[in-house]
């Protein structure tokens, strides 16, 4: 492996990514924190400085091969949250290490699980920092580092490690100029949830994080019990729509923008990820009559949920323990599915979903008629063999590696249902999980090593295994070429 | 599909499968118990009489496709177990029709689950009857019928669909005679486990059912407190090895029998299986160290039951549910596992998981190294893509199975721990699972859909899915060839 090539991009994208810090201080400024603002800003100098002379020094050889995109992305994903997490170890608003690490990941990978139990004590600064993680690690740090870097003509392996689903979504020739086209969408959508939620009547501040929170499908809420704080119909309705939009996939809206609107609306993933929602709600509502006073509250309820953790975004405006068992239990299930390849959700995608159903189909039809040839269909064309193995591969990377997982967290001796929903939830970037880390309770309780494992998990969740897993392999690390 | 030809092998195997109702009449005349005699003769009258005109009739054409094969282990495998539900109903020892039925199959597909709250009032036939159906289940109805009946060509396609593991244990060239070997080794080994058994001090009918009970990985106890009963250490470790040993591949003794030793014991599925159970049994035992009073009562308890639920037998001498949630844990990854291929025992098998992970790791080597290749290996020979992708295929439709179950389940309203692990016995043909459906509790509480869901459950484990969804598939009713 080109190690120093490695280093090199790494330290680039830190400086880059190191930018970043700076909106939070604008914030702090806003809001007179300058306790606050010291803080981003010592972080951001830090960064710049150890990161520049690595970035400044031209490696010799540029060939980027599959094993040093996913070295960086595995890398670039360990550190940039660590230094993520500094804002809050330094000003000591989350005393503990790991606890800030946590949170940090969390933010980043779109999880949106939290290790504090009072979130509104922290200064504005810090909350809009931790919402904004959710924003640009939604994207992908690296997509906003290809979007805003000198271009060149290797970034699509960066990207393809980064961005989730089966399929990449090069919507355009160029790498750089998909991650500007994505930008821009991404951007446009927010921006439009955000007005929205203020015509809704949110504060304009609370307004910009939740859509943040929305747009990267993460789900940190800046109140202590997240968006039932607000207790408007409204809000939910359109946080709601709009952690539906960001479940789609980006190629969709570049589908629309470019007037190729009919073909937008014949994708076979978009319409069952509807049909799902659609389903989803509906058997809550049944399930859960008798807990609203009329079917208004109760589809506003059952719908808020179901957008909320299917998209992987994991905001709560009901305590969905306390629903029956049924009813729950959908919602792990949805937790799995989880939103559409090429969005910013979480969750194994129904793209997937698709592509097994469709090939177990096709397998026991062939097993039953040895004879007939039968053709696996992806959209609208026949699917080679390589994507619907890599899907499998897949799913049973992450089945094994929930269920390690899972051992280990059991560890901390709670109850059967609080590790394994834990697990589940952090692998699949939702937020919160049943019992002790249901959608009123957090994860401070456990000790640091399950932090850490579920740390592990968001990041194995977020890259989809395969980056994760290369910086446990022996041979690239051994060979050096 | 030549319906005729699947009635009249149904037919052929009933008659055939009716004559085993007459070993627990012969029990319970030795008792004197009449009355059992009575109902258990008439309903052998009864299916003789039913089944005979059919199975006498010869069909025309006799050649058989894997849809017909398929179609006479699917029917069969509901068929016969209501049948052997029938002598537990008209006698009355089990009055609800569901409860009976999820008895007989629960014994047939080598479950053990029971919805009986006192198994210690049942007449001896009764249960007798009850663990038989557990050494019938095990090799398969359709093995015996194989081996009694008249020899016929295409013969495999019958014992391909009932035998369990992703591979054929074809280990002679002809079914029949496959067949027959395979009751000889299983019957012998049967012996041996009674014969140990009352050497430990069993008494002889109480060594007869458990050697039959973990000869199928069964698991039914015939005490209210399963084999804690006895409370002997000899007789739970000969009945741990005794399930151990019936949870080999029998292609093994096969191999030791024709004095192949050497190739026998370099299989890598066998030394997967052993290092799993030692590795099991140590966690558990460093987990559970302050419950025992010294390290031979905590091998004693840790091995029992890691070799009872490993090999889906479901013995139980332990609440393990008041162990910690580690070990718990650990025994519901076990579930998991299952036991090796060609064996009696149920779960994914040893065998998938090291085709699993050896895939996944050529998948992710190849990511790596596009331009190497890599060869799959399987017992010491390279692996063809479509048993790597029945594998695959199979993995899916077993979790998505699940999945639908659970949701189903979990209408009842229990815990999710309760649901989710009563799927997991039942579709793993375990036995016990956590919480309500603990070690020392029964499945008697469940709503009759529900049982209808696990019994669905226990038979699509049993037969590993594929013949229990062609009853489901359109195009074999509709199409008549």
């Amino acid at each position: 492996m080109n190690r120093f090539l490695v280093a090199h991009y790494i330290s680039r994208i830190l400086v880059a990514g190191s930018l970043l810090l700076l909106i939070p201080v604008v914030v702090s400024m806003c809001y007179g924190e300058w306790s606050t603002v010291r803080v981003f800003l010592i972080v951001t100098a830090a960064t710049v400085i150890l990161a520049a002379p690595l970035a400044l020094i031209k490696p010799k050889n540029t060939r980027m091969y599959a094993k040093e995109g996913l070295m960086i992305v595995a890398l670039l994903w360990i550190i940039y949250p660590v230094i993520g997490a500094l804002p809050f170890y330094i000003s000591g608003v989350i005393p503990s290490f790991v606890d800030a690490v946590f949170e940090s990941v969390s933010g980043f990978t779109t999880t949106g699980s939290t290790i504090l139990t009072d979130i509104e004590v922290l200064p504005k600064g810090m909350i809009f920092w931790r919402s904004f993680t959710h924003w640009v690690g939604g994207m992908g740090v690296l997509v906003f580092a290809v979007a805003i870097l000198p271009a060149n003509n290797s970034v699509m392996h960066l990207m393809r490690a980064e961005c989730a689903g089966p399929q990449v979504g090069k919507i355009v020739p160029k790498g750089k100029d998909t991650a500007r086209y994505l930008y821009i969408i991404y951007g446009v959508l927010t921006v439009v949830v955000t007005v929205a939620l203020i015509i809704c009547g949110m504060p304009v501040f609370d307004s910009i994080c939740h859509a943040m929170g929305a747009a990267g499908t993460g789900g940190f809420g800046i109140k202590n019990n997240s968006i039932a704080f607000y207790d408007s119909a409204a809000i939910d309705i359109v946080l709601s729509l709009g952690v539906m939009l960001f479940g789609i996939n980006f190629s969709i809206y570049y589908l629309i923008i470019t007037g190729h609107i009919k073909n937008a609306f014949k994708n076979t993933e978009l319409k069952v990820y509807l049909m799902i929602i659609l389903a989803a709600t509906g058997l809550i509502m049944l399930n859960t009559t008798e807990f609203y006073k009329n079917v208004f509250e109760n589809f506003r309820y059952s719908f808020f949920q179901v957008t909320s953790i299917m998209t992987s975004a994991g905001f709560a405006t009901a305590d969905y323990t306390k629903w029956p068992e049924f009813s729950q239990t959908v919602l792990v299930i949805l937790m799995f599915i989880g939103a559409c390849a090429g969005s910013t959700g979480g969750g194994l995608k129904v793209q997937r979903i698709i592509i097994m159903f469709r090939s177990v189909k096709k397998s026991v039809r062939q097993t039953l008629n040895p004879k007939c040839v039968y053709v696996l269909k992806g959209e609208d064309k026949s699917m080679d063999t390589a994507t619907v193995h890599g899907v499998q591969t897949y799913f049973i990377l992450y089945f094994g590696l929930m269920i390690i997982s899972l051992l280990l967290v059991s560890l901390d001796n709670n109850d059967f249902a609080t590790s394994f929903s834990a697990v589940v939830t952090c692998i699949n970037n939702i937020g919160p999980g049943l019992n002790k880390v249901g959608p009123v309770e957090n994860f401070s309780f456990f000790s640091d090593r399950t932090k850490i494992i579920l740390i592990i998990d968001m990041l194995l969740g977020r890259l989809e295994c395969l980056p994760m897993i290369i910086l446990l392999s022996p041979t690239v690390w051994r060979r050096k070429f």
